[in-house]
């Protein structure tokens, strides 16, 4: 099934314990759809500045199942994120933000996209989002991501949203943000009540979960011994997610959680390298493999 | 197989935000060796002063699977306990502590227990671990569990330990303290290299991990709606795991996985309410139906 991602395309500096990587290719859209391309072709929608290093976007532009014809190129500069992560490398501190291009983002759906059947909005205003779903045929699985400032800024737009959508992904702060809840199950069931038929609330290093009307599923992450660098694996784990179920073209609770697997897996890899670099040398017959071993490890004999 | 844990027995006074529990009871060995004694029969040995209640001692002595004869009184007052959880309870907050009998605990293995073929060394002194040690005939599993105090007090005797014991017990905040690893897999991974077979790193409302020669499995905790009190849920989850090994009489790492999650039901029940009622209201069936629906969680079909 065709697979339609809105997201930022950024120039990243990031510092990690395990090193620094200065103007290297960042944002949801480029974690997503390297993550996706893995099981399925993936459209994407995004912006760039006039000043966008063409050799950072040709990781995109060369992978054959991701579609760039949506990534719109405006005159000013391109959005640029600075980052820093200390110790257990949990939370980023961001050292500086430029939205530049990205602030002004108004996504135009090229008209070949229109029909995609499954589409993830990656963390965005709900306001832009909403505008993606307008031009939208009649999709059959949205699922959005958002973040703890549209949660402060633009709540009443987000609950207009969540009544748009099939599927939530937030994290765990943010859920808590949210709802107001004091545990993240109890806040994962009351976004539930928000609208959408699934909830997947993220959790960093400690995986993720998932809820839908009768179920509540905890999953671990990939246990790996080489984190380098977190930047992305959220929107990684979403895009090897989303990639596995419009491969399969259904969001049934089994597929959603061997969804879930794959993403875990996807994201796994990618934080052992700076920026996409370890997406770059990676297979679908590695990533099949790291899932069989997830697997595993979660079977209870 | 013959299981015995040597352990605090506390008064607590614990307020959390669903309420608050004045004069419970607490304490590693009582949570433990309840949690336990769904499986199989543990033996206790731990101190309480002359001043403990015997309504809450007898939650224990009344219990039929557990031996209560190495419970040693001794004048003085009792182990007391006083703490509070805020927010999303990840953290408790230690208001007051006051060792009194537990301070000078000296234990004494009475002969009848010597010949435990499992041991569970909760929380205390490495030396005092190791006089424990001293008095038994050759377990066949001995587990230890640490904490951040021994780690920065007595790092020299706790490495004397870790060369005697077989399995260590410890929280993700302890391991990368006991390490200066920069995860929690790599801490793993280097506490394995300090002498014990196995590693479980208790990650709270995480899950837990677990390390072997050459394996590494995440686990998830069992996702309840219902967190009323987290106090004792490390010592739960490591006597359901220690009570189901003893119960099969071996450790290896099928069985060690369905430990770790009978280790994970029992803690997930435990926390539904304050000190041990909810243990109260429980039957092994109960647990077992929480067990399959755990497995169920995880099995990615």
């Amino acid at each position: 099934m065709s697979l339609l991602v809105v997201g930022s395309i950024a120039i990243d500096d990031v510092e990690t314990p395990k090193g620094t990587a200065p103007n290297v290719l960042g944002g949801s859209a480029s974690y997503f759809s390297y993550a996706a391309s893995f099981f399925t072709p993936v459209r994407v929608v995004g912006v760039v500045g006039a000043d966008f290093p063409s050799d950072l976007l040709s990781v995109l532009t060369d992978n054959p199942n991701i579609d760039t014809q949506g990534v719109q190129k405006e005159s000013g500069n391109s959005f640029r994120w600075k980052g820093k992560y200390e110790g257990d490398m949990n939370v980023a501190e961001t050292l500086e933000v430029h939205l530049n291009v990205f602030g002004e983002f108004d996504p135009h759906v090229p008209a070949a996209y229109r029909d995609s059947r499954f589409v993830f909005l990656a963390n965005g205003s709900p306001n832009v989002q909403m505008k993606v779903l307008d031009q939208m045929d009649r999709p059959e699985l949205v699922v959005a991501d958002t973040m703890n400032l549209w949660i402060e800024i633009q709540r009443d737009e987000l609950l207009t949203l969540m009544k748009r959508i099939d599927g939530l992904v937030l994290n765990d702060q943010e859920a808590l943000l949210l709802t107001q809840a004091d545990s993240v199950v109890a806040a994962g069931l009351q976004v539930m009540q928000m609208g959408p038929k699934f909830v997947i609330v993220k959790k960093g290093e400690h995986g993720a979960m998932f809820f839908a009307h009768d179920e509540v599923v905890a999953m671990p992450a990939f246990p790996t011994g080489r984190l380098t660098d977190p930047t992305g694996a959220g929107d990684s784990f979403a895009g090897g997610m989303m990639g596995y179920l419009a491969s399969q073209g259904k969001s049934d609770v089994n597929t959603l959680k061997r969804g879930m697997a794959y993403g875990a897996v996807v994201a796994s890899i990618n934080v052992e390298g700076f920026t996409l670099s370890r997406f770059l040398e990676t297979s679908r017959d590695h990533i099949d493999k790291r899932f069989d071993a997830y697997r595993r490890m979660l079977h209870i004999v």
